[in-house]
């Protein structure tokens, strides 16, 4: 049986982003895409052999696109907050990854997968380690992703993410694709980011059917980036060019293109940011996990008026805390305001594109993060029949609920990949029950062992890297 | 029946700011007052004729003190965001408030009440027009409120407000108390205020067995709040003393002591800050509010450092957009991170205490905002078997979830005045749905009439308020 989606409203930017509104709208849907879209009354007469999901009192809008996360890292939520970011990632989180199994960066994938459902994200793109057990998860619960072809130079080689990538991109029915992540410009040396947009390129053009490769990076994160990336190719003895800023290091190197996905810009200048706008080169930005780990904050009103090639990501779950967009949104749309005192500062409309057709944008796959007519039937429906969202008589109060009153679990459904997944705001085809046991035994294990042997666990992560 | 509670854990501050924590917890409520809290093994032989609730997955902990709020602005909810303050202020919210009647503010604190518990709030500190019809909704659905007797010089009287704490203060089976509600600086005058303060401190002193009304005012809320309250006072040929910060102002003309109650403190510098702790004045902070109108942002690191007679307040549905205290929790935690690049500032503990004995103090309120025993049984358990909560086997990481991951619809039960009035996610004693759906009818009323005689609405709204 094929699936129809009725509702109040449906809201959406096509590819072009202009905002579009269906008022009672029925949406059609035929193996994965949405074959129409229109008032319901004028295309009723389709109907026959569909079930319908929705009601009138649901808003409809496109699944929401996480463009930057490390899903996997649901096992470390809120295990240790509010100490110094030097002190959490090298005395806490790294030596707890160093433990991972492949099977606990399955579980710590489903969970994410799951979290990200029940909080209308369908499709994630992350960068984490054992990426086809994160790939598993991503399309064992039914969404789409991007996994990592991880990429740290040192510690796992080029030819190892090439691998990954010629078995996994567009693997699963097309729903999973694989990036080469090159973690950043201060993990990664010159010659491995170099050699690695070469492969991408002749990959790209040797295989014209399949969506192309991207890199993926962390991109001007830290302050002392640039510093840290010259000492790091000085030890592999790679001459480091005369650069300012992070992002003209990657465009002086070749690498700032169309095909560069750069997770959260904080540190980029005026000059910095139209030559992301002139490279085509897409963005994804984590205001709300930067500020909750006293990073600095990225130029948003700045970077979203240059280019629209920009979307939201929720960064990995032990930093943001959860992999709930809804968070990053409200928090990107107020933080702003209060921060240059200006209340018209990124608009309710304009962060529903971020999360939208934005984040589509952002991780280079098209037909999502819309509504449009053959577009990926990845929908979202929200019952509006709720305290916080009422009064919501009126049309154009729903953007301004969508940014400054929704929250994830406000999702009433999710269809993904034509299929329904989330029905009444409760998960088909698994047992969440089940996950929520193994991630206790999961972190319950990894912090025991963490007190014994911590010294050893770079030596270990290496290890099983390379085993 | 008499209730009983269990849970997983109980945390909460005591009334001298410990952080308490008590594993497999068991509190035991008679009437509206918490008379055991202690091991469940240890205090279960008092179990008998209790009605249990909770259960070993849930976390326990006081219900949350909204400590400033216009409860009733739910019906503005979302109607205009993303624009100057003034404009909304002035063409938006003033205009519909104009035409306010009494059932809608009934109806519009109803919805507030209602939200306010479904997100583990317990107590509300409210400001706003016909406050016996707010105090009527709060105490409807089981809360505690402090309502509010306005005061707005040459709008109200000081003598109608006189009227309104005399009648409704401590009324309702002791749950319904009345502030004097001297709008801001800039819209009452020296002389009220100062006549204010004289009713107050003689009926506190005449009537002992009551709990000592407070005065409640926005203060140092705007940038130009000393010149527009200079102005003010000019109108009516009140010499205005030469002083530079809101703080001092109220602090020269004699108000600035232990029974004011100061929402927002923005605009503060050092010794304002001193000045506020040596006087003990009580400050309920607003930062999602403030952000998202685009104002200031107060210096909330240093105020928490300086006293902790400081709750949090949400501020109006209208600016927020939500009554979730829940929401403010996590903004406050997460702004100053990002704001001074400071992991370590604002810490899930001080949110946590902020929101729960702070709020309690910060409103002067008595035996609530804790667990302690003899407290008043207003107590909040969350089911912690959730994706974005998980895993928490550990103790430790429930107020890094509290603060980082929980919205207010994690909330599972809630208790108020020993009476439970939230189970299971469930409101008991009223249909929610007929509150939305007189919410949309109001709404639709007055922004249907606002069209027609908004020139009008400045003097209908003082006519109404004279009536």
């Amino acid at each position: 049986m094929e699936l129809a989606v009725e509702g109040r409203l449906a809201i959406y930017f096509d590819n072009d982003f202009d905002l579009k509104f269906v008022k009672n709208p029925l949406l059609i849907i035929e193996e994965d895409r949405i074959v129409e879209i229109g008032t319901y009354d004028k295309i009723k007469h389709n109907l026959s052999g569909h079930d319908v999901i929705g009601d009138k009192n649901h808003l409809i809008i496109p699944g929401l696109i996480n463009s930057h996360t490390h899903l996997a890292m649901t096992v470390f939520r809120g295990i240790v907050d509010d100490i110094p970011l030097k002190t959490w990632l090298e005395e806490n989180i790294w030596p707890l990854e160093a433990k991972l199994t492949e099977e606990d960066v399955y579980q710590g994938a489903l969970l994410g997968s799951m979290e990200s459902i029940l909080s209308g994200v369908t499709t994630v793109n992350s960068m984490y380690w054992y990426p086809e057990f994160e790939a598993k998860a991503i399309s064992d619960v039914g969404l789409k992703g991007i996994i990592a072809a991880p990429v740290i130079t040192g510690i796992t080689t080029l030819e190892d993410a090439i691998d990954i990538v010629k078995e996994h991109h567009n693997s699963l029915e097309e729903t999973i694709r694989v990036s080469l992540a090159l973690h950043s410009p201060y993990t990664v040396s010159i010659s491995d980011f170099k050699a690695a947009h070469k492969f991408m390129k002749e990959y790209n053009s040797e295989n014209p059917e399949n969506p192309e490769v991207l890199i993926h990076t962390h991109l001007a994160e830290s302050e002392t980036e640039i510093k840290d990336s010259k000492k790091f190719n000085e030890k592999y003895e790679i001459p480091f060019p005369s650069v300012k800023t992070p992002v003209q290091f990657l465009d002086e190197i070749g690498i700032l293109d169309e095909n560069l996905m750069a997770a959260h810009c904080i540190h980029v200048n005026n000059k910095d940011i139209n030559l992301l706008k002139d490279k085509r080169t897409k963005i994804s930005l984590n205001p709300l996990s930067n500020a909750k780990l006293g990073n600095h904050m990225p130029p948003i009103p700045e970077i979203i008026k240059s280019t629209r090639l920009v979307g939201l990501g929720t960064d990995g779950p032990s930093s943001n805390n959860t992999l709930d967009l809804f968070d990053t949104i409200r928090f990107l749309a107020v933080y702003y305001k209060g921060l240059h005192h200006n209340p018209t500062l990124i608009k309710a409309e304009e962060a529903f594109r971020l999360a939208t057709i934005g984040g589509a944008k952002a991780i280079g796959w098209e037909g999502i993060g819309t509504l449009e007519k053959n577009s990926f039937a990845d929908i979202v429906t929200i019952n509006l029949k709720k305290p916080h969202l009422t009064p919501n008589f009126d049309d154009k109060y729903l953007l301004n609920h969508f940014a400054y009153s929704m929250k994830g679990n406000d999702v009433t459904n999710v269809i993904s990949n034509g299929k329904i997944i989330l029905e009444n705001s409760t998960l088909l085809n698994r047992d969440i029950d089940i996950t929520l046991d193994e991630i206790e035994k999961i972190t319950h294990r990894l912090v025991s062992m963490k007190s014994e042997n911590d010294s050893d666990s770079a030596l270990l992560f290496q290890s099983k890297l390379h085993k």
